[in-house]
């Protein structure tokens, strides 16, 4: 292997997502240190206790010391504080130093940092999650034959080709996005089904509330389209914000199509509706 | 255990449903025959190569004479199909046989058999399945855990009493409703997941046709939302036929709650929707 560039990474976000690369990079042969910054103490100690970082900062002074030692810092916090913490890092950052993130959006990202941090910012974005957070539920095979997207402002530099092919050891397959064609295509394929599954969780909610009928009945199906119901807010606010117009594109296009098949239950139009469905299910990977 | 009521089952439709039926009471201790029908001489063939049947009518003659034998008649085919069996067997059940049914929508079946073939005919829907049928997927445990909903039409009888037991043996637990409140839940919870699956498959389908980068980023979320779009429209059009009020209402309410979500995704609206979804999601079952 040629000198590594990257032997010291500040974690700042020891969640799900956060706790998982350090697991993940531990796993694939990483032996430098990873130092975990976050606002929860309870979030700090489970990283560490599960040895997804090696060190914790846990008072401002250990948070500034591991944060100019990085040789990486990675963001791994909801997006409206990707954007607060790339302000505060344009005034700190050394030269060198390379900042990367995982926020769900990327325009509102994209542009802060070519502003605040030109040159050393690569953003990303790994499609993998699950509906709860916590370092708790973290995994090291998280990323195993997942996407994780990249929106790269500039030429690849040396540290950001190394960061990428820890990107390939942790089992993840790159795909280079603009940013906007990254916050359309996840409008589709991850925003749309997150706040379809809490609007139908919300009106089953105010519908039928305890009843257990409901529940005896609801087989894989309803499973299924109501598990995102479980998603936090925190998270989810900072797509909405950051990705308003996109969202509300694909959310009224499929309130359109669904008052099409409506009005047209009893229509011939109804096959045509189930063909074209039948068309992307025989298409799309299993 | 008391005197079988039930030694011949005549099965009308040998799919994934029926046959999975027959599979699952070979399976837990029947020995009586079970002779398949169904106007696909592949269903047929493959149902008797399976064993989920141990005989299969083939021409009219043999159809008749199992139609004769039978102590049970169960009907496995769509909602249409069974409206038409129905008609069928009218002038021809003797007294003592009994029907049953898997149909998927319960009222206009209940309709039909109380004026065509009163105090012999029990209304059922075992509520399992998978997006694609056929006879080559069937499985003895498909019932094991799942709901078996009835809409008694009458006094339960010694042999719909036995009937009821072979389901508890199949490992499903069973549940009467009346018919209008059984359409009105299971548009729901199974036609609305459907019709709201088909309608965003074929509105991705028109959207994205085949680009590469939709498949490559879509990941748990997509999939589970999509799932359902590779149902057949021969079962679906029955439901929208026979439960078209019931599944309207579903889909006009989602609609409205979409546009509710869409209008509000930057105004603390969207909190108090996450908090009704999370709600929801922390009662159901996992």
């Amino acid at each position: 292997m040629p000198p590594a560039h990257i032997q010291r990474i500040a974690l700042v976000g020891t969640g799900l997502i956060g706790a998982s690369i350090g697991l993940a990079l531990y796993a694939h042969g990483f032996t430098g240190e990873i130092t975990g910054i976050d606002t929860s103490a309870d979030e700090r100690a489970a990283a560490l206790r599960i040895r997804a970082v090696s060190s914790i900062a846990g008072d401002a002074e250990q948070r500034q010391a591991a944060l100019q030692a990085a040789d990486l810092i990675l963001l791994a916090v909801p997006v409206l504080a990707i954007l607060d913490w790339t302000q505060k890092l344009a005034s700190t950052l050394r030269p060198g130093q390379l900042v990367t993130d995982v926020g769900s959006t990327k325009a509102a990202i994209a542009d802060a940092a070519q502003r605040l941090v030109p040159g050393q910012f690569l953003p990303g974005h790994p499609m993998a999650g699950k509906e709860t957070g916590g370092a708790a539920l973290a995994e090291a095979q998280l990323f195993q034959g997942a996407t994780w997207l990249f929106t790269p402002l500039h030429e690849t530099t040396p540290v950001e080709a190394e960061w990428r092919a820890w990107v390939d050891r942790m089992g993840a397959h790159t795909l280079d996005l603009s940013p906007d064609r990254h916050d359309e295509l996840c409008a589709w394929v991850s925003h749309l089904p997150q706040f379809l599954s809490t609007a139908l969780s919300a009106l089953l909610e105010e519908t039928f509330g305890d009843a257990p009928e409901l529940r005896a009945i609801g087989g894989r199906a309803l499973r299924e389209m109501t598990r995102l119901g479980a998603s936090p807010i925190s998270m989810w606010r900072d797509v909405a914000h950051t990705n308003q117009a996109p969202v509300a594109a694909t959310l009224l296009a499929l309130e359109q199509r669904l008052a099409h098949l409506r009005e047209n239950l009893q229509t011939p139009e109804l096959r045509a509706e189930f063909l074209l469905a039948n068309h992307f299910a025989a298409r799309r990977p299993r």
